[in-house]
């Protein structure tokens, strides 16, 4: 076997020297485990660093990277669409692996980046792309694939899930618990993209691709976040046993796939029910396997790596084959469509004044009533139905959350 | 690629049915992922089945497999490690591929059997014989082998779990939560592997080769069961917000590695304390990952034949290559010596006529006394330290179970 694998890394930041470290700290088990060493040509990014040990190994200059034929793998921590895509698109035309963590490229592009891989005979993966440092992509590409999929979901995010876990800890309210999750780090200054869900939405969009073979838009998915959770809503899951967590859900329901990103009501015996703070977690329902969940840190420099790192493995032992090509499809159109059709029981709180009004519409009794709110657990019901049912209260429900 | 993979499969019992009922009603998934149909050509057995939709192909001679150049693989699911170990050694030395869910045989005979495997070109994969479908081998030999592993713990035994889930939920007597275990058939009519933790003890024996890289023997590994734990022991443990699980663990220790199987006190927050019932899952700490854990189903017919037919896909798609030989070297006595070295604080429960002397040898006031018994939190001491001080109460302790 050859004595060298070389990588080059785009990107300096947590990630990207979180990588470096792991290479250089575990470089004994990858001799052992990779049957080579593993050397790091060039590091990109637009900042120096001369206090760095890797400081020597910093370019500016991406060409450095892309005509350097000895560079085999390129390792893409940078973030962001662009230039994540267009660097990942130049590497794999010049017949080098990429590896990524990068969620938005892989949700947004990664149908074209996996067919521009198999075309140059190299590979594109992305196991830190989600779930951070736990084992998911690969397993869903292997040991669990002879399976029927009926349901991946997960909590794939862990800013959101450390601040509803503070809001149950600690009763909490939404802000202050945002609040404290930035003064940790764990969220950053423009919170977005986790508290509304977008960063889970692009997550359960690849697993999607990996489980039903369609990837479907990240727009197309109904995406709802965490900024309308009350502290109030938290004691009231509390009460029923329940917890709530946003969850990323798609569902193969019999060929009409709905996938979605919500915050939802979970009985606190199911496993997902005692993930908490930052960590992530996947179950999977197949068929005949039955339930699997997959846990562990959802982000930070070690746990990041060690998936970045994890993904050189086929590629140095089992060569250039990429087995990701059946599920990546872009999926046009299906998802937004068939969200409507979900269904799911309710738990709705209201001003007390509509009480009556409730009653009707939702055919229940209120569950409880208690400091000016009425609250209510429905049946089972469509989007479509409790869309209709409640459309007349347009802004003035104080809460609606599904039950899993 | 071909067209065909045949297999044939030893025992019709109930593995071996699920894994006749997974590869016909999964035949489309396993030609997508596969790229080629699954054959089943053999089935090994003493019995007839003539009502059996399989029945037909049974045969009561293993040589009809032996000598069919056609059968690729054995699926081996007789269990017991006598004739399965002799037809897995004919196998190999064959040329054909062997999976197996026999726990017993791999983890007596794996460091032989990976090698005869590698010596004639084709694989031994056993991702059944261990936490039954959830994928763990296969992420051990990939995913997280860039890490230093630190422990794996695990709750590797669903019918134990279920003993001790019973008596936590319900306040059973062992007795009768074992009972209960037998009428459901969870548990069989002779429980001793389970209750004892020979089960276990085999499942971390295969566990440790691939963390540590050292096949311990079964016999050589510090094995208690749960026959011992009182309903007292459960009610104490929810005192104190922990749970009592049957755990496997092997922990490298700086390299002088322990291993061991235990009832241990695991506070309520670790996500093992929240595995219940049949479920199983095991737990790995590595460097720079963090924490992971798998969890899922740890036996039935589905789960065991989706971990058997997923080790089909390396063989089918990435040739003959057995990634396992690392790791599966015996290890001559090296455990039972280093566990006198483990360290651990203990909650140990009395009559309460030995209150005064174990006040002093212990150095601890009592936790708490009540009915006749005096229990005590220990402060963390070795192994051999607690040996040395209760020596003297050899079969007078009513509890001695170690906090994790």
């Amino acid at each position: 076997m050859k004595r060298t694998h070389t990588v080059a890394i785009l990107g300096h930041g947590v990630v990207g020297r979180g990588v470096c470290d792991l290479i250089t700290n575990n470089q004994r088990e990858l001799v052992h485990y990779l049957g080579c060493e593993v050397k790091i040509a060039h590091i990109l990014d637009l900042r120096d660093f001369p206090d760095s040990p890797y400081g020597e190994l910093v370019t500016h200059l991406f060409d450095d990277i892309l005509l350097d034929e000895s560079v085999e793998t390129v390792i893409e921590a940078m973030g962001g669409s662009h230039p994540a895509y267009e660097y990942t698109q130049a590497a794999l035309s010049a017949g080098k692996n990429v590896i990524t963590s990068n969620k938005e490229v892989v949700a947004n592009f990664g149908d074209k980046l996996v067919r521009l891989a198999a075309e140059n005979g190299v590979s594109y993966r992305f196991e830190a792309a989600v779930g951070g440092g736990i084992p998911v992509i690969a397993p869903m590409l292997s040991s669990i694939r002879q399976n029927r999929i009926l349901e991946v979901r997960g909590i794939l995010n862990g800013t959101t899930n450390y601040i509803l876990t503070k809001m149950f800890t600690y009763g909490d309210s939404f802000e202050s618990a945002l609040s404290d999750a930035q003064a940790l780090g764990y969220a950053e200054k423009n919170p977005d993209a986790d508290i509304l869900g977008t960063d889970s939405a692009r997550k359960i969009a690849i697993l999607t691709a990996l489980a039903l073979d369609m990837l479907p838009s990240v727009d197309e998915i109904h995406t709802e976040g965490i900024t309308g959770i009350r502290a109030s809503d938290v004691r009231f899951a509390e009460s029923i046993g329940h917890r709530i967590k946003l969850l990323g859900r798609c569902i193969s329901n019999g060929g009409k796939p709905v996938v979605c990103v919500a915050p939802f009501l979970i009985p606190c015996e199911s496993p997902l029910a005692s993930v908490n703070g930052v960590y992530n977690a996947v179950e999977i329902v197949a068929e005949p396997l039955g339930n699997v969940m997959f846990y562990g840190q959802g982000a930070g420099a070690g746990a990041t790596a060690s998936a970045i790192v994890g993904d050189m493995i086929p590629i140095v032992t089992g060569g250039g084959y990429n087995p990701i090509v059946p599920g990546f499809n872009r999926a046009e159109h299906f998802i937004r469509a068939e969200f409507s059709t979900f269904s799911s029981r309710f738990y709705i709180a209201a001003d007390e004044r509509h009480r009556d009004e409730l009653t009707v519409l939702l055919e229940a009794e209120p569950y409880s009533e208690e400091g000016g709110e009425v609250v209510y657990i429905t049946k089972e019901m469509t989007e479509k139905e409790m869309d209709a049912l409640t459309e007349r209260f347009e802004g003035e429900l104080l809460s609606k959350i599904r039950f899993i």
